[in-house]
């Protein structure tokens, strides 16, 4: 019988100085960094699956990977000592055993992010990369109407990138909304899965439809077209968080939700 | 009769990667970067004065520097013309022409900063340089009992560093408080003055307070004794922001006032 250990980990991450999560020959990844730490830690090869890959420049207070793994260390030892090999932009949150049939990617019931946008004459200099920025006054009830058509089972091929290799496009928007604080505008999404940008095409289509460029009938008619070439161009990766995902109660992991993004 | 115009500008920037407010010989300061950039918007050599000189590694949202200039131009082309020369961490936000008798550091009648404290087992990643950071459970009633003693005008040179260089150690501190979003603790103080290193001095010793290794009474005798070497260490530069200044209504700056810190 193998003796090896399922492990879960939380992660949070600043992906601006990272070319996304997935691991890459240069090591630029988020994932070769983490590998890379917990490789020094365990003393011996780590690899990684993780729940959601992110793009570059897209940030993480949620991420969750696994691994297996025939070093039995304490939790607490899994977050103190992998934090000890990770640059400062990127953290292990916390650390617990799961059973066999855990997987980070597949056992996934839904995924959920969060967007952050600055609305004002003038972008933000101290949350520079952490948040996207529209100059012009946007209507957030407009959008905040556009955003309820896109709730439940649809194809989403009108926000789906060219290079996207999910094998459907219809995906399930369990929960879509906005709301502000200050000049902050936060837009949360909810689903099964996301294709390739959608969220950045989403919200770039929802600007378009904040500033009157778009109306609210002209916005259901791309989403019904499924095509992406109608729609708004991808907004900036800036202000995308992935915040958190969820797995079956069984799995004990309800308590290991990410942290709120701060700017939020 | 000389013909120039005074104008006062509010910047926003994010201090990470300077050495401080302050020009600096390796031009290394976010002084240099805001004079290089109004030199080339206005084709002529430009000095500024500020209302408050930050640390290395310490934010503004909302400070006010002023410069004379013989070349008159729009508010809001210094704005985007000062913009389009500046680094992506520095913004100035709002331009106005004021009467000669302005002087940003002069004539500030007060100064607002605020303190952000991630209190929570592992430090921030997506925040990383944006929040100070404090691993074990803090005592908030414990350390706002702590800070309303230094409300008023009393001899802070308990808090204050050994270079300051401060005509006097008496500042009057007309409010302070603690508030608490999540996991993330709020210190808000407004002054006439700061001395040097005096609101992470104080941030420092509230966390002795809040961890219960120094008691109330050992905090009031540390702010009696005047001496520094008796406090806790200076905290990190990390989460303080520089807010807002105050001016006489009749300067017409009440509108000029800084953004919140999204990370509150």
């Amino acid at each position: 019988m193998p003796q090896f250990q399922r492990m879960a980990l939380g992660l949070e991450y600043d992906g601006s100085h990272y070319c996304g999560w997935q691991s890459q020959p240069s090591g630029c990844g988020v994932q070769d960094h983490v590998e890379a730490a917990l490789g020094r830690f365990l003393e011996s090869e780590a690899r990684v699956v993780c729940a959601g890959r992110t793009d570059t420049g897209v940030h993480a207070m949620g991420q969750v990977v696994h691994l297996d793994t025939d070093i039995l260390r304490e939790p607490q030892s899994w977050v103190r000592g992998g934090n000890s090999h990770l640059p400062a932009d990127i953290r292990i949150l916390w650390a617990q055993t799961v059973p066999e049939d855990f997987h980070a990617r597949f056992a996934a019931r839904s995924r959920s992010y969060r967007y952050l946008l600055l609305n004002d004459a003038v972008a933000s200099a101290a949350g520079h990369g952490k948040l996207g920025w529209f100059h012009a006054p946007l209507d957030t009830a407009a959008m905040s109407a556009a955003l309820q058509k896109l709730l439940g089972e649809h194809d989403f091929s009108a926000f789906r990138a060219a290079e996207c290799q999910a094998k459907t496009p219809v995906k399930t928007l369990y929960e879509a909304g906005i709301s502000s604080r200050g000049k902050v505008i936060e837009f949360h999404f909810r689903a099964n899965a996301f294709l390739h940008h959608m969220i950045r095409n989403i919200v770039g289509e929802l600007v378009y439809v904040g500033s009157g460029r778009h109306s609210l009938a002209e916005f259901e008619a791309i989403f019904a077209s499924r095509d992406r070439s109608s729609a708004a161009p991808t907004f900036a990766p800036d202000g995308l968080y992935l915040c958190d995902i969820e797995y079956d109660a069984s799995y004990g992991l309800l308590a290991a939700r990410g942290r709120s993004p701060f700017f939020a």
